[in-house]
């Protein structure tokens, strides 16, 4: 019986205000998506194992949810949507020669240990910008991240905007292996600075790089950074990265949006999926990103044709409990009307619901009790 | 390669018009739910195997899910809503005296065999109407019905309302046992008939109630069904099932919904899940009911109380099939305008963006080709 009126671990019920309030931004969210001419999307919940694997994914494989259909397929629930749209964009527009404009609104699940302590599933909103190489999409993409956040609600947080490519120059300049280029990548993702120094120095890594590489990762702060990224490297393609973020900047600044940006050379995914600008949202009240995206250019390969692309994602139940404890407040206006009804008085009772429902508001029908 | 690009047999990918369309009539149906008063609540994509038990459930266990967590636990993707509303009412809403209106949207799920040519993965929504064991909630409920469907974009459709009771009813009176019960439902519900006469006649059953249960799978049409239904039996219980059925005609006058009402005493149940009242609509387009619904006083018994309930559930696939095949126009208004832009000219082009935006019209930023 105790388990019979329980949620599993990770995942809850949502209902009352909180879900009232979900709604509401979802649907602010979803009304700027379409403002910048993005189309809805729907993918399955559940896809064949091969379209979330480790080449193509962003979660390991012992954190999908894996189960069997009655044709023996392995089935996995979408960790994420961005390999399902791409998916769909090789399948379905193959041959369109214009980018794309999708986005998208469902839940994603993580079958993470309950140790961890995360939520297993969440509501996440995105959108992809596909076919589309230049800075001006890596612009649209943080211009509507920081669109999507105000219009939620949120006064305070930053977009902050790393840039693959600085860090691969130097791994490049420096001779490193894709392996070793990996492996670095792990340690400085997760902010594990002695293990990446570590690392350098056994793989006989010359000093002068060592030094890049480890100076990049504490590459962080506003548009003045880039002057010192740009000083600190001599090669060719981190030189490059640091212009593209140079030029995001100037078109932000046409956007208005400038004083939420700032940059971060050191950040870099964990998994070999972004290939350029990666893009993350903070604001206070919550610890990990309410938006994650960036430019992964090879993921469509995998479907098929490879083309540009760059999307974001918004966990929205991150970005509800910062709105929460920020106090932020999302009116709902939501409130419902009761009309009591007798046997006698039902016809009159229906007739003014009806009326009332048709301008918009909401009524329930109440039996009156006791003759009150 | 091949497998990559496809989904899974059963589910599939919606884009384009088609979503955009099945995005307007959510909304719709979503609007009719609000205005009579219900209130939205979310529950997890995958519950305990216990939630969704053959006792509780309206799928047998081999249509179900199944996978497992870290923990060890059977999860099952929820094959349908109504037992997770449930659960939640009794977890969160057991003091409460007052009715409860609750509606949901979301996906759900059936393994079933490639063979069946079905659809694994549905959009449903609902409504359930808990604490309220009135004949004006089952009015509510048929009214509710029909002005989604109306507001949908239908215009022919027949809500057929069943009693279960009036079948009960004889049963008792003829001295059946749950299991014969049980039985004999499943050949009727299934229109086996032959089946039903031969299981009556091996049962031993008296002519005379034979006669009647036969009877009562013939007894549908117009309101003018229920004068015969009542002549054809004699115990209580039978009555007592289609004055029920009188009233809500009554009540469905007084909502103006009459026409589209019609009854159908052989309409049971294949599970043992409904205790009253059934509701289903039909459309031309598509062969299966677009809803189906009815009274299930015993379910929430199973997790803590028991409170009477009604709902119904839409399956938003079959309505949006059967919208196209009678070719019923959806508008979705979403036309995309694009504003083009040179390097020089992108100031002003996101000017232009950010004003039509504001007015809330869609907008897509192009860059000029060859300055055209």
């Amino acid at each position: 019986m105790q388990k019979l009126v329980h949620t599993p671990e990770g995942v809850r019920d949502i209902y009352g205000e909180e879900y009232a309030k979900k709604l509401v931004v979802e649907e602010k969210i979803h009304g700027v998506f379409h403002s910048y001419g993005y189309r809805d999307i729907q993918t399955p919940t559940f896809e064949f194992f091969d379209v979330f694997s480790r080449e193509i994914g962003t979660k390991p494989s012992r954190e999908l949810y894996k189960f069997f259909d009655k044709e023996g397929n392995t089935l996995v629930l979408r960790p994420d949507f961005t390999p399902s749209i791409a998916r769909c964009a090789s399948k379905y527009f193959m041959d369109e020669s214009a980018p794309l404009r999708f986005c998208y609104m469902g839940n994603a699940y993580s079958n993470t240990s309950q140790l961890q302590g995360k939520l297993k599933e969440v509501t996440q909103m995105g959108s992809e910008l596909i076919g589309e190489p230049s800075v001006y999409a890596d612009a649209e993409m943080a211009a509507m991240i920081m669109e999507t956040l105000l219009e939620a609600g949120l006064l305070e947080f930053q977009v902050s905007i790393g840039q693959v490519q600085y860090f691969k120059g130097i791994c490049e300049e420096a001779g490193l292996s894709e392996e070793m280029e990996l492996e670095l990548r792990e340690y400085i993702s997760s902010k594990n600075y002695f293990g990446a120094e570590d690392f350098l120095l056994r793989s006989n890594v010359p000093r002068q790089h060592c030094n890049m590489l480890l100076k990049s990762a504490e590459l962080l702060g506003g548009v003045e950074i880039l002057k010192e990224a740009k000083e600190s490297v001599t090669n060719p393609v981190s030189i490059a990265a640091v212009e593209r973020l140079e030029q995001i900047y100037q078109l932000l600044c046409v956007y208005g949006m400038e004083k939420y940006v700032s940059f971060d050379l050191g950040m870099l995914s964990k998994y070999n999926y972004y290939t350029g600008v990666i893009l993350k949202a903070y604001t206070y009240g919550v610890g990990d990103a309410v938006v994650t995206g960036g430019r992964y250019d090879r993921l469509l390969g995998y479907f098929g044709k490879e083309r540009p692309a760059i999307g974001f994602m918004i966990g929205i139940d991150s970005l509800m409990e910062a709105l929460s404890r920020q106090k932020i407040s999302v009116s709902t206006g939501k409130e419902v009307a009761a009309i009591s009804y007798r046997q006698d008085t039902f016809p009159q009772a229906v007739a003014e619901a009806k009326k009332r429902r048709k301008n918009g508001e909401a009524v329930e029908l109440v039996p009156e009790v006791n003759g009150k």
